[in-house]
């Protein structure tokens, strides 16, 4: 994959977060790495949906370093590039401020597994992150929301439960492509709605039994995977 | 009917599932009968429903061998199956995971009749099916959930409520045809919507008064229908 | 105004409302009353709306009798004419399941003025109706709905609060014609969606004061009106 | 800037409440003032919006003065006329009945800065006024709202909150220039959204640390603003 099609596969992930109903005025961003050159492709901070293109899209290396400087990459960039350092399998990363998702974030409270829809893409609760100590905010903001990220995924496969809460502040959600980072965040938004109204209707609610949870898992994902019309590996 | 009138029904009733906002993603699926003929007519597995046409549904017989395979069919097709040879006046089964039915379905509880607007096309409470016991999820996954949906009609007749909420999943929903499942499909998303919200306004609601729902149900089905524009059978 | 322009003003009613979204499949009717001929139009029973035209509006007189006779009236017909002879200033009736007014008609909870956009509209609560008895239900059904709205207006102006909730079913709104009656019907709905969550937030929460209503609606009604570009009389 | 280029912004911040969502009916209006002549430029009252074009904006002095009189000014403007004397840096004003903002209005509850989308508008809680008195609504309605509103930032920056909430009636938003307003309406209606069903979720919830608040205010706002493409001043 050349820098081009990371552009592009990085512009159609933003775009995609806008069609789907994720994305209100500039809150959101979607970047995607390329692991043989170590190339990241990021939004734009602060430019308008409407007139975004694939050349808009600012490349940086895996270290943060600056590859062209036409515009400044998204002031969310630290978080993307910790994400990628730290996930090996990770090819895409997305953050918006979806409201359900943002709902639960705020009110500091993870997305249980309630159903089926859940389990077909996320293999678990969705965790929220821990508060940033004032000194974190101060000094490495972004890049320590990040780092908050990947504590509250210390021994579990990201790739299994491919999102995660920022405490207060909203969703930060991957795949293996942009596209499916985008896509899982679509689903994500979808599970958080029908996770806030099973709640008020059973505020007793337990998750979905493990079986079935991993019966729907493992159905669309990893080596026995089922659905669809081509085997994955 | 032949089967290319068949796989048109079946194609359309697939769209209209989307048209009417009950699909997200390829969350769904939707399928014919033809009593005469015996085969069934379905939504190929995982296939995007923005380029599908008449020509993708699979056509299987209703014991389940395949006629044509150029997809593979709907990994649902199995519970499809039962629910047609269980129901003899079905002729359109349709699945999705409509937001407000999935969340009565994931909270585990049925949707009484609160209103005239569901006593016009479900004659009663949609129930809720029993969760499948692990040997059930391993050995038997989709036949066993089409069993759970008919255990749970044990005398009563399916054209009178023509919905089921599969526990922890979301809703089948038949019809005479693929058009009216659709159609069922559409009027139960919105009557869940407004039973949730009036739990909420008042949680000790009671069903309708018997009278008045079978007044509107008796009103639009069976011998002594008066609605609409033509005498009905 | 001839019968043409009348079958015109309810052709476009009955489309307003499916514009703002107040109906779905076929639920809702809108009717129009000329004073001067005592003639009615309204829509016809259970046809399709896109592709309603004037001239499917069904005819009939104030006490009933049939004008022509090319469709079958909506099957609330009687409720439309029992208002009209009860309610000498209105010239346009709208029946619709819209989901919040229908919430609070199946929760039999009738909507409070919380606002200044209900004030605007509703100089006050809007009521409930009583249920029906069954021998009522039995024998007339759809004229007996017309009564049990008139009841709840016993010694109140119902063009000042012109709307109604019937008891498990949903609301009947009027006004001087039928576009004035599609508009109040949009306006109530969204009333009954704020009124929705604003008890949520706030359970225990009062009307609003008096005076502030009354200078809200006597700002658009009645012969000191100031809103808007013209002098009403 | 000439009364012409005032006009153009100000009609076009009216259509953008459309756009949004924020404005039903006639429910709502927008307005801007350039501080050199003096001149507002306001929507004029009860004109649909989907045949208002800049023209039909009415012009007034800061005092209330007519300077073109075609049409009547919005029957808000003394409201927005009391903001721009009180709030220097003010330059557009927008009032709406957007959903949201005005369930909180009318049930008399300020809305919380519960996350980073709030804090990026609004640095702090969005206030509630007080209710006005019969003799206030009898005498001079509309003044007595602007006043409320300004008594409620005694000793606040109206930039750094550019919203109040009228007691039972919707919010009142501002900005630097009418673009701005109706972009803070926007977020206004989306904080306020989110905040009611993070309520919903978790009662006791408090509002966000504020350290972390004022990180995300100030990357937007003031003299160290990193946000965007550009900096400012």
């Amino acid at each position: 994959m050349d820098l081009t099609e990371l552009k592009a596969a990085v512009c159609e992930a933003n775009l995609a977060t806008v069609q789907t109903g994720l994305v209100m005025a500039t809150f959101g961003n979607a970047s995607g790495v390329d692991r043989e050159t170590g190339l990241v492709a990021i939004k734009p901070s602060g430019v308008p949906y409407d007139r975004m293109t694939s050349d808009d899209m600012v490349a940086v290396r895996l270290d943060g370093s600056v590859v062209d400087n036409h515009y400044k990459p998204s002031s969310d960039l630290d978080t993307h590039l910790l994400l990628y350092r730290a996930f090996d399998g990770v090819g895409g990363v997305v953050h918006t401020h979806s409201t359900f998702a943002t709902i639960f974030a705020q009110a500091l409270t993870p997305i249980p597994c309630f159903g089926t829809t859940h389990a077909d893409y996320f293999r678990g609760t969705v965790p929220v992150t821990r508060h940033l100590t004032e000194a974190e905010i101060a000094d490495s903001y972004v890049a320590s929301t990040g780092q908050a990220i990947i504590d509250a995924f210390a021994g579990r496969d990201p790739l299994e439960v491919p999102a995660a809460l920022v405490a207060g502040h909203g969703p930060f959600v991957w795949g293996r492509t942009p596209a499916e980072a985008a896509m899982n965040a679509h689903i994500l938004e979808e599970c958080a709605r029908m996770a806030w109204y099973s709640l008020q209707l059973r505020p007793d609610l337990g998750s979905l039994p493990v079986a079935l949870r991993d019966r729907h898992f493992l159905r669309k994902h990893g080596q026995a995977a089922t659905y669809g019309q081509e085997t994955r590996a």
